[in-house]
């Protein structure tokens, strides 16, 4: 399964904090990388760092337009998600999504634009209540890879120079 | 259960937005309440205000000592999770997590003190990747109910204002 993570409305002035934290999960949760859709080099620079150091293949870039990004993806056969706690409930959807081969997950900040909701294949809600994006982001990628009896927590990224060993105290650190 | 956070190493001129996503995500996702180690009222307000409009009993409060609840919580016979990229990894700890009744959760900032990995029951890793604490409590809390065989995302908050009913596309919200 490929899955491509696609953020919109970020704003370099306020959203640089939560929008590294939605590629860093994104990254830590299985997927193949994070587009943004919008000119940010300092997000992109610290997500690709953190690949550097830690390994696996993950990428992040910039990209001009979403609404192209979209329309590649679905002319290509991918299927596009749209997180957003007006959505269908996440339960109610999660297997008929799970089966699919290729999927955008866009996550907007404020604001997102009607046309989202409607070029989407699903629009989903991770429960309808208030929420952080982040955090919904998280839960629907951990359940999306347990429904194909995959773990995300258990995946190894191969190459990078910092490795932890998980302990029950303290921080084992190894170097390469 | 109970389920408690406990939030440590705020600080109120730039964590406002990071601690109030972790709130959110606490409640939206089966918490009891939130303490945060910090004088800052505005997101105790904005955690109130959410409460407020959208149901349930999640509580937030400010606490001036992180040790002290820490201490009376074990006092009572409850258990410490701390959640670090250091710990054990989730997958081997959750079972017997999950049998436990009272679980305070600890979501440190920046530079947690090595106090908390002495006294915490089990410091726990959401994978040893670099990560976002938002995605990491979202992670743990959906795993720890789903343990249980409960869905957080299923749950009714009753009282409050403002209701979203799912739908497929666009928003449906009704206020009482």
């Amino acid at each position: 399964m490929t899955i491509v993570i696609l953020r919109i409305g970020h704003r370099p002035e306020r959203d640089q904090r939560v929008t590294t934290h939605v590629g860093l999960t994104s990254r830590a949760l299985g997927a193949d990388g994070m587009l943004l859709a919008s000119d940010d080099k300092g997000v992109i620079n610290s997500l690709e760092e953190v690949t550097q150091r830690w390994g696996g293949d993950f990428f992040a870039r910039s990209v001009e337009s979403w609404k192209r990004e979209i329309n590649n993806w679905q002319s290509g056969g991918g299927k596009v998600v749209h997180l957003t706690m007006y959505g269908q409930n996440l339960p109610d959807v999660i297997d008929e999504i799970s089966i699919e081969e290729s999927i955008m997950i866009v996550v907007g900040a404020e604001k997102v634009p009607p046309d989202v909701y409607h070029k989407a294949d699903w629009n989903v809600a991770v429960g309808s209540q208030p929420h952080s994006e982040i955090a919904g982001l998280a839960v629907f990628l951990d359940r999306l890879h347990a429904k194909r009896g995959l773990d995300p927590l258990k995946k190894e990224m191969p190459g990078g120079n910092l490795k932890i060993t998980p302990c029950e105290r303290g921080k084992i650190v190894t170097e390469v």
